[in-house]
């Protein structure tokens, strides 16, 4: 049994049943990110699932440091810890342990300090896959080298770097340093590749390939390359290659502008099988789901909508509302009469939350999270509709103009 | 029609019902605190609501500050604000403003400054009620002065005022400020006398005395007197000579021994009007609960179960639990097996909510806070059974000496 089911499509837009073993998706879907095993904004699962989510996300990374993938094994896998009976998908651990400046990445793995109290760990493909079925996660990330989008360097670490280069030309050293870019993300690209077969290995070691992916965990591998686009189609090439349940963009919205991330998908997605789920980590706000959805997206996840909301910053179909503004004070509206999340349908209102959040109560928080959630869900169920009913074209023109004068 | 129905007594402990615009409350009751409008722990009315909360508290001072009473009742009142549709009672912001170190108390009222910013207020009995009414609140407290229950010095303070005064003997001091405390205290309860009539008259200002008290807010009255049987006695003549609708015994539980408290409630509550509720403000622990209301108290409020469970202790019918105590790390059981709290229920585990508790996610904050609130619901629920039946005395008896086995 196949474990995607390509349903409708519109131009490049498309609709699917994602099954997993753990119950189907419909897909383009949203994945929110349960970091920790829990929702930040003190948002219940049973709320989670109430408010449309069809699964979620959890952090390799920050459960292997607390509580340990051993001990949320031997509780009966991260499902049972946290009471989500939904798919859930679990990230390699790479992109969070790239971030960290104090690491040592050879061939073979990568060597870091845990953020929390310095504690030295060790993490490679075999790890990253043995963490994630301990999880017990229903979709497994191949473990993958996610490079920087740029070289950051403070102004003074340039005008050091210039001196001993003996460059004073600024378009000249910026030449240079996307070079070194390029190479670095061209070591990335090959390690990646030599990570997503070493990923495969491992989890067949648990999983033999000869069972149907409805019946076991699924995994997908990762595309990498940065913005460059002959690293990006080979490292394409070189993962669709690999027989993975789907397939992932990586290295995206990582700082580099939103017209550089849609590049990447105009030039890479026609290039990645149609039959295969495609999963764009790590984003993004509402007008990226809408652009990256009409290049043949089928999954998202992201910490925006949540961290946003608990930064008073809100999501509606007539553009954004920041409920700390002075004005919101006085308004007995809710945040969107036409919502159906139940922050709005309560009819609690503007001032109301605004209160909230002004003094630092913890429940303005989970309010403004519902709501933004809730809101992601609607756009991902109105997007699938739109491809449905071959209206997404249209609707994509007329939404994205309305946000942007919205946003103006 | 009167505001309270004695229903069953069982020695001095009693069940009835209070009778409030917003609806009937059954007694002993216990209220949760919406300090700034909400429960804190991010835990949402509609869950106090399941939980089994019938009446809960707001605070005038808190919300004087922010967002404001007038805002407040611009706004439709404090229930249309935080859409809660039972009945609230209103502090009558003494106790915060006496907290307060840097006021100036006059026979008229107090000058304060607030703690967020610094700003300059000045509260009286005809403010108070002022604010209470913008509120909307359903039970309004009289304005009084609650003094402390002791004078604290730091022991340079002591020597030095020992030195000054000539002293070197720390009996024959400790009397001297007990004296100066007694006289404190006297002062306290002359201005809670003068400023409870003029409480009253600015209440039937807006609503005539004529008026039903289940047609109009109600308003209580409080006795002062700290731990002296004589000042207590006193204030306690004095205020229930007015026509409060209830009675309020304040200045309790401000860092005095529960014996004395105790002590304070067998002297004063048998000479309390028996056909009025009595309310003691600010308590306390299950075992105050208890004691309290096995001496004929109705009325309870107390941060207490919600401000512990944010700091990870928990109540149960078996004692106390620490959940952030190493040991809790690989409990698979709930924090309770028998407990009806939805997070019981659902079966959350104890290893769970550590971690939650460990690594600073709200989530777990709002778990434990919806289990303490349900706890003292639950236990209130147990009292009230207990007197109907006849059989409260000796359940008091059994489990008072399991709570201090349990505690040991």
């Amino acid at each position: 049994m196949e474990n995607f089911e390509l349903q409708k499509t519109d131009l490049l837009a498309r609709t699917g049943l994602l099954k997993t073993r753990r119950g189907e998706v419909k897909t383009p879907v949203f994945m929110p990110v349960a970091t920790r095993s829990a929702i930040k904004g003190a948002v219940s699962f049973q709320e989670l699932s109430d408010l449309g989510a069809s699964i979620c996300l959890g952090n390799t990374y920050h459960l292997l440091l607390r509580p340990g993938d051993d001990l949320i094994a031997k509780l009966g896998g991260l499902h049972a810890f946290m009471k989500w009976d939904k798919p859930i998908l679990t990230d390699s651990g790479g992109y969070q342990v790239f971030s960290i400046k104090k690491k040592k990445i050879t061939d073979e793995g990568v060597y870091f300090n845990s953020h929390i109290d310095g504690k030295r760990f060790y993490i490679d493909a075999e790890k990253s896959i043995d963490i994630q079925h301990h999880l017990e996660a229903d979709i497994i990330m191949a473990f993958d080298e996610c490079p920087p989008s740029k070289l950051r360097l403070s102004p003074e670490e340039k005008q050091s770097k210039m001196k001993i280069m003996g460059i004073s030309d600024e378009a000249l050293f910026e030449k240079k340093q996307n070079r070194k870019l390029y190479f670095k993300v061209k070591k990335a690209v090959e390690r990646t590749t030599s990570w997503a077969q070493r990923s495969l290995d491992a989890h067949w070691k648990k999983y033999p390939i000869s069972l149907s992916p409805t019946a076991r965990p699924q995994i997908f591998g990762i595309i990498q390359g940065g913005c460059f686009p002959d690293l990006r189609a080979i490292s394409c090439k070189a993962i669709t290659q690999m027989p993975f349940d789907g397939f992932a963009m990586g290295g995206l919205a990582v700082g580099e502008p939103p017209k550089a991330m849609y590049e990447v998908l105009d030039k890479i997605v026609p290039t990645m099988p149609e039959e295969k789920p495609r999963y764009l980590m790590g984003v993004g706000t509402p007008t990226d789901l809408v652009e990256a959805v009409s290049r043949g997206i089928d999954m998202f996840d992201c910490v925006l909508p949540a961290r946003n909301a608990r930064h008073g910053l809100l999501y509606t179909w007539n553009g954004t509302v920041k409920i700390s503004q002075k004005k919101m004070e006085t308004i007995e509206a809710p945040i969107d009469e036409n919502c159906g999340c139940s922050v709005c349908k309560e009819g609690l209102s503007r001032a109301y939350l605004h209160h909230l959040i002004k003094v630092g109560e913890d429940l303005g928080k989970r309010y403004l999270t519902i709501h933004n959630l809730y809101f992601y869900q609607d756009l991902m169920r109105t997007m699938r509709k739109k491809i449905e009913t071959g209206s997404f074209q249209p609707w994509k023109n007329e939404i994205l103009e309305q946000w942007q004068t919205k946003t103006k």
